[in-house]
């Protein structure tokens, strides 16, 4: 919160914030605001600095996570939230893609006007629950069984940090399938270059006036960087 | 089964058999033989040759193995089979490691005699249903609770065919778990040089004048090659 004031970000105009441990902890009973940070984005805003969400989140359309931000006291709006999901669906569009999800349920009204039939490729994203061993073999079938398999992976994290303690992210899965196919998975969100491009274009912020805040050393730190961008590491979250 | 007449094997004294994919395909129904080879072990015993089984099969324990294998009419007794779980023992013995065990139910058995109580490391089979994301959750928490993370990994499989299409195998989970928490497993089984020698010494040939036959070109043709062993794939099981 004291960030907007320091001398070394006078010529910061916009910041890209990570939510998941840096905004809040999230978990099954809807997650807790990690101490200071609502009051953080309130001054953030009012301090005149753009501010954009900058998420891998997956287990959620960006409407209820919205939603959900808002019951925990965080002033944001859909528009400030760059998510994975959109951008699958612009990238899906883009080629021609039918996708098979392997998605947390609550993520399946994303796609709800994509064309599903007849799967030509696999969309994984932070499943939880659904990251069954049937699911798994499901999607891998579907991988094996294709001439040029696509895997389209929502993130690639490694784990992040819930109120009841740490879990697997989508990126271990996206390593299963990529070692059982012999693929390479295309990731869509962070740390893809594109995927921080869209956000700073809905920032109207260019890299070097931008900074993006994170606790994954690789997600958001390396990713922002890749992209121009300066980068901190929180030690909230999942830091160790 | 015709190898044993031919010309360039006759300085060959032993054989190393994988078995999925080779005597038999997989599967929830117990298995089906594949053709002519229940008939193929007969006549390398009666030819004098001696025989191995060398697998990575960790669904059941070396004793249920066999009993379902003599059901399928293989002529095969328990020390003919060397097997990832027991030598995985030994290991942890030699070491003083106390496992948690992430492993098919019917493996359970072959560690009842290791201390498994506060486990200072994690042991990965084959565990098929029990690849649940909590329990994979569990794996991974341990893992990166530990100064040293130290996980071994029953073998390294990509996939392998059942009766009813692919399935994942172990080495997809292991994949997960070392990107996950930024290590390396240990791989007891195949392709493990130390599992192929200890499969040698069963057998007391040394390795030019034993053939190791399988369909894994990297468990079964790579480990046995880099044993010294000439190896053979065959077209059966999951060849692609």
């Amino acid at each position: 919160a004291a960030m907007a004031g320091c001398g070394w970000a006078r010529a910061v105009r916009g910041l890209l914030l990570d939510v998941s441990g840096v905004l809040y902890d999230s978990g099954a009973d809807g997650g807790v605001p990690i101490a200071g940070s609502a009051e953080a984005v309130r001054r953030i805003k009012a301090s005149g600095l753009k501010l954009q969400l900058c998420t891998n989140e997956t287990q959620a359309t960006r409407e209820n996570f919205v939603r959900k931000l808002r019951a925990l006291g965080f002033d944001i709006s859909v528009a400030e939230v760059t998510a994975p999901a959109p951008a699958a669906c612009r990238l899906l569009r883009e080629r021609g893609l039918r996708p098979h999800l392997l998605v947390h349920d609550d993520l399946v009204p994303e796609f709800a006007d994509i064309d599903k039939t007849n799967p030509n490729c696999v969309v994984l994203g932070d499943a939880a629950e659904n990251f069954t061993y049937a699911n798994l073999n499901e999607a891998f079938r579907l991988l094996i069984g294709m001439e040029k398999p696509v895997l389209i992976s929502l993130g690639k994290g490694r784990y992040y940090k819930e109120t009841d303690g740490l879990k697997l992210d989508v990126g271990a899965y996206m390593k299963a399938l990529e070692y059982a196919c012999d693929i390479q998975a295309e990731v869509v969100g962070k740390p893809a270059k594109r995927f921080f491009e869209s956000a700073l274009a809905e920032l109207g912020v260019p890299p070097e006036q931008a900074i993006m805040i994170g606790d994954d050393i690789v997600s958001d730190v390396g990713g922002a960087q890749q992209c121009g961008m300066r980068a901190l590491q929180v030690r909230t979250g999942k830091y160790r």
